[in-house]
């Protein structure tokens, strides 16, 4: 059943721990990493692993999943378009844009629907996964016009069954979505950090839970750090601009008036929006073969909605946390 | 022996929690709030209480402690003045310098040893409040030129008799500090928040750790995160200065090269030493009566070394966590 068999490039921590999932699933699963020891200690695990990428991308009706950094992905990608040019291929990587664009570059012919789960980036390497990294994590699959829904349906399936719930939605929309709350928490968490350090040993030890977890993933690694930000950097300009705004507007009414009214409403607002969940409580049934089915998969995405169950070319989704 | 006599003016988390932790080690304590309901819960309780200050402030000989909120301690302090002009006095108000502003121009006959328990912003009120509140949180106690020797021993070996351990600091010094450390972290989340909410349901969905963590302190009270960062203003707008020169060099970085290395590897640097212990680990024994006393404090306080005993009119200093 080679719809079921699974080639994972690159086994680090995402990598490394979606093929353990699917391999609990039930896929047929074989991974491929450059490093000799990285395949001794997958070999070592059970798991069927090479280091040879021809080899890996051998059976041409596999799924393909990229599981490399994004400043990889040019280098894979060529490779594939090598040995398996139309094969159902998706990625791990935090941005979605730039792989679809090298995608469409590199590998045109490939069956292509772009993944993200969003699960662990302060741990790293083979030895660091688990088959349950991606346990409630959201996975967003990407849901642009063209995609194709027989490789939609099996990505979400894979996802789902790696204990995920299935976010659709663009890549563009995905991107700024992310820069907002994952890659400028992580800028500002620097930036925090560096003030408090500003402060010297006083300001250390007078350092309130407000800042420990203002800072907490400024322990992050900062190569990862800086591959996620960067890779990001039109849609994370905009959020860095907006927060400019926003920090530079409470300065202004903090300096004239004194009051901070405003951005602290404001923000208080948010986070018990966020806090809450979607008053929405019904479901959604989408034929992934209708015409219109990846438009109202990014509207729903849009609202909030993930998708909880795939069934060969239909799925469904559902509002709430 | 009325040198372990308190009065604490207000009965809210930080007041309430004051009273039941002094009264279980030994303070003969009574406390004043002007809520009946209030007075009444607390004397329920088995403390004594009152909603008359006169009443409060009978004992000339007590150690008085402000616990109202900042924009409150103008009122109070006359009240103070007119009834035990001469009492040792602290406060537990989460700025300094017009705390300390405030009681020249109003009990300039009182011994005033400002004091600052850093613990517990999100809850309020008597019943909020908890003898254990303090326990191993930070207690700034102010140490600039002029403070009482026996009283500011006094006001420490409270705070030690709380749980808490004591940083010495002058008012400017304090308020900087906490400006970085505690005030900014408030305001960045509220921002963090509103730009997180600005991406819409979709944003919300694919919220990682990092804009939980975050945005955390957004959902503190409003009016209680005004008052805070609104009273600390001048030292506030300095570090709101750093942070908004920071974001602003990481967006020119990122927008002309396209690299963040600088700001992420700051913050990671930042938050590495945010971790570590202080590698000092020796005592250092103050006399208080000695002539260079305070600035030994604040500049064992600014090396961040903590208070760890009081015994009489000397103190002994130790650092690390």
């Amino acid at each position: 059943m080679s719809e079921r068999t699974l080639r994972v490039i690159g086994l680090g921590l995402i990598g490394g721990s979606l093929l353990r999932a699917a391999a609990e699933a039930g896929w047929k699963v074989r991974g491929m990493a450059r490093s000799a020891a990285v395949v001794t200690a997958v070999r070592e695990a059970g798991f069927d692993a090479t280091s040879s990428i021809e080899d890996a991308l051998a059976d041409d009706d596999a799924l393909v999943v990229l599981a490399v950094p994004l400043p990889a992905v040019v280098d894979v990608l060529p490779m594939v378009a090598r040995h398996a040019p139309y094969c159902r291929l998706t990625d791990v990587v935090s941005v979605k844009q730039p792989v679809a664009a090298a995608v469409a570059r590199h590998t045109p012919a490939a069956r292509y629907v772009g993944g993200h789960p969003m699960a662990g980036t302060s741990a790293s390497g083979w030895a660091a996964g688990s088959a349950t990294l991606f346990t409630g994590a959201p996975w967003v699959v990407g849901s642009d016009d063209g995609a194709d829904p027989v490789v939609w349906a099996q990505v979400a399936g894979l996802a789902l069954e790696c204990g995920a719930h299935v976010v659709p939605a663009g890549a563009a929309d995905h991107d700024a979505a992310v820069a907002r709350v994952s890659h400028l928490p992580h800028l500002l968490a620097a930036v925090l950090a560096s003030v408090g350090a500003g402060g010297g040993s006083l300001a250390t030890a007078l350092a309130a839970a407000s800042f420990t977890d203002g800072t907490r993933v400024a322990g992050s690694r900062p190569e990862l750090v800086r591959a996620m930000c960067e890779g990001n950097r039109d849609a994370l300009l905009a959020a860095v601009d907006d927060a400019l705004g926003r920090l530079g507007a409470a300065r202004g009414s903090l300096a004239s008036t004194g009051g901070l009214a405003a951005t602290i409403q404001a923000g208080h607002l948010a986070r018990q929006t966020f806090d809450r969940h979607s008053s929405r409580s019904d479901t959604v049934h989408i034929d992934l073969t209708a015409p219109d089915a990846l438009a109202r998969l990014r509207d729903l995405g849009h609202q909030g909605a993930r998708v909880i169950a795939v069934e060969g070319t239909s799925c469904r989704l559902e509002f709430g946390s």
